[in-house]
């Protein structure tokens, strides 16, 4: 490894340079403890800081506190368009909190959420954001037997008493129902997302629930494996070497309703002529597309923000964690819905 | 702080188990100081471990070692579709030779950007990647002057002697004005990027020098002050207002492109009937839109594995730095663009 030839500069350097103790520095310095410390003292700190270059050793202090001000987040893909306004909500409320997110991809591999899970637990994360949960979640598990704070954020699990900041999956998809059912369709398809997590499960019973409300037909369904635009077209097709007779499908997510859009062109099915799609997020782009797709928009940047916020309450101790914050989505009508050709 | 009741697992209780001396249980587990012990015994260590709960404790490994084994990125913003696949590229990379990566947003704010380079110090990181280059940058002055090493990723300083992962501008530039000089075209307009950056800077140079070669106007210039939507179609209004004899705009990047399109529809302008439109970068679901956008795809995932691994070898000492590593990128033709109608 390279030698550093500058010495570093210390903070006696900066104590020195503002004549004041150093512990004065330190405390000015501290997201924790500034407000120890006048604003005028502050300024100047931080200007005699910024002209020596001196910035606090993070690693060191986390070790003399036990702290590390660190925060680990599990997503699947940082490529699936739902997750980066997510990430940056929880980003920029952790950063705001003086505190550094350590991401990982885990490809919902489970032995990648373990290695995952180890490798932030090595760097001493304070607490975890889930976005990966299964409904019964070997992490999650882990967590609580290893008594690691943690949030679940858009999935959560079965099991009760842990903390979830989740979308109301009833009030989504009765949104979309009531939007399709408002327009003459009665026979309604639902691709199902994978049922081992929350949002693909829940998702279609809500579903399912709703179609039997109002005396509608309730085995148009096809499970896919994965919330993706390939498992959406297989997913469709499946449907449709059995049954041709639905005029709508609503998705469990917008890659599988892209998916079975994409299905439907090669079999020359015009969308929303023959068929209405729906899908569900709300991912960006969706209204430059042709058609653009209805969809529920889940508020992605506000469930990061709120579960971070909930995380770094429970590790102030301020809170035991919010219990299961359910937010609000909201209809979004584009052109992929119309009133139904039969 | 809740109190964490459960002891510890130590790397003594993993070497009892598997009755070994511990430093070989520590070198077992470091994937810089693995390859002294046998697979066997690795094998054994890794089950031990897993049994036990135990993992090493990075933070303080990295304080005796002096390395934190993490690297820091600098991105503008992440919400911005062409930075997930990059950071993606990183992540894997790094993540395969043990290193953690920490993200941070800076929303191309030099504030934000020396506050985010001081936090990453703080954390002991042994290098950086800076996707948030300007030509004269002062954080990149900021890196050589602290000996930090770094690697810039995308965009590039005018200054010469750093490492950069960047793409071949004048191949991508030419590969588009021969496809749209190939259809007739002879009035072609650029909307040019911000001209502090590299992209912004080296693009416009290309579109100028080809223009100039083949005696086509070069006059049909707008520039951007950001690269968003929002500058695209505000600079393509100002275009207009001054001049409308030109049939092709090609666009700094794709974002652009997209504000260009949306204020030619807002003008009743059609896209390619009346203009043609080419964007840069290859940003997601371009494929999608209502007409599909010509761009230059740029191999992001690629580009953010080669910024890491050039990094990471920096870091261990096996290299200097790669210079200036140009990628080559790739013409991707949709229906955004035709034969010139006049």
């Amino acid at each position: 490894m390279k030698r550093r030839v500058k010495r570093k500069v210390t903070i006696r350097d900066v104590a020195d340079l503002v004549d004041v103790h150093h512990s004065t520095v330190s405390r000015a310095l501290s997201p924790t403890k500034r407000d120890q410390i006048s604003p005028a003292v502050i300024r100047k700190v931080e200007k005699a800081a910024k002209k020596l270059g001196y910035y606090p050793n993070i690693v060191a202090s986390s070790l003399k506190q036990n702290r590390s001000f660190a925060i680990g987040v599990l997503i699947p893909d940082l490529m699936n368009p739902v997750f980066p306004p997510i990430i940056r909500g929880i980003q920029d409320t952790a950063e705001a909190f003086g505190y550094t997110v350590i991401t990982a991809n885990t490809d919902d591999e489970e032995a990648k959420e373990r290695d995952a899970l180890r490798m932030m637990q090595g760097r001493s994360i304070e607490g975890v954001i889930i976005a990966t949960a299964r409904r019964t979640d070997p992490v999650v598990k882990e967590c609580i037997d290893n008594e690691i704070p943690f949030v679940l954020v858009n999935r959560t699990v079965d099991r009760d008493g842990v903390n979830a900041v989740i979308v109301d999956e009833d009030f989504g998809i009765r949104a979309v129902l009531d939007h399709l059912v408002g327009m003459k369709h009665t026979s309604i398809a639902h691709i199902a997302g994978p049922q081992h997590t929350s949002t693909g499960y829940h998702r279609a019973k809500a579903v399912a629930d709703y179609l039997r409300r109002h005396n509608l037909r309730t085995d148009l369904v096809e499970t896919s494996d994965k919330f993706t635009i390939e498992e959406g077209g297989r997913a469709f097709r499946k449907l449709l070497a059995r049954d041709n007779s639905f005029t709508a499908i609503v998705a469990s997510n917008d890659l599988l309703a892209l998916g079975c859009m994409d299905a439907m062109q090669e079999v020359g099915l015009l969308v929303p002529e023959n068929i209405s799609v729906s899908g569900y997020d709300d991912i960006l782009f969706l209204e430059r597309m042709n058609p653009g797709l209805t969809t529920v928009l889940v508020p992605k940047y506000e469930m990061g923000s709120q579960a971070t916020k909930a995380l770094l309450g429970m590790i102030s101790g301020e809170s035991i964690g919010p219990g299961v914050l359910s937010m609000q989505p909201r209809l979004v009508v584009r052109n992929s819905t119309a009133v139904a050709y039969r």
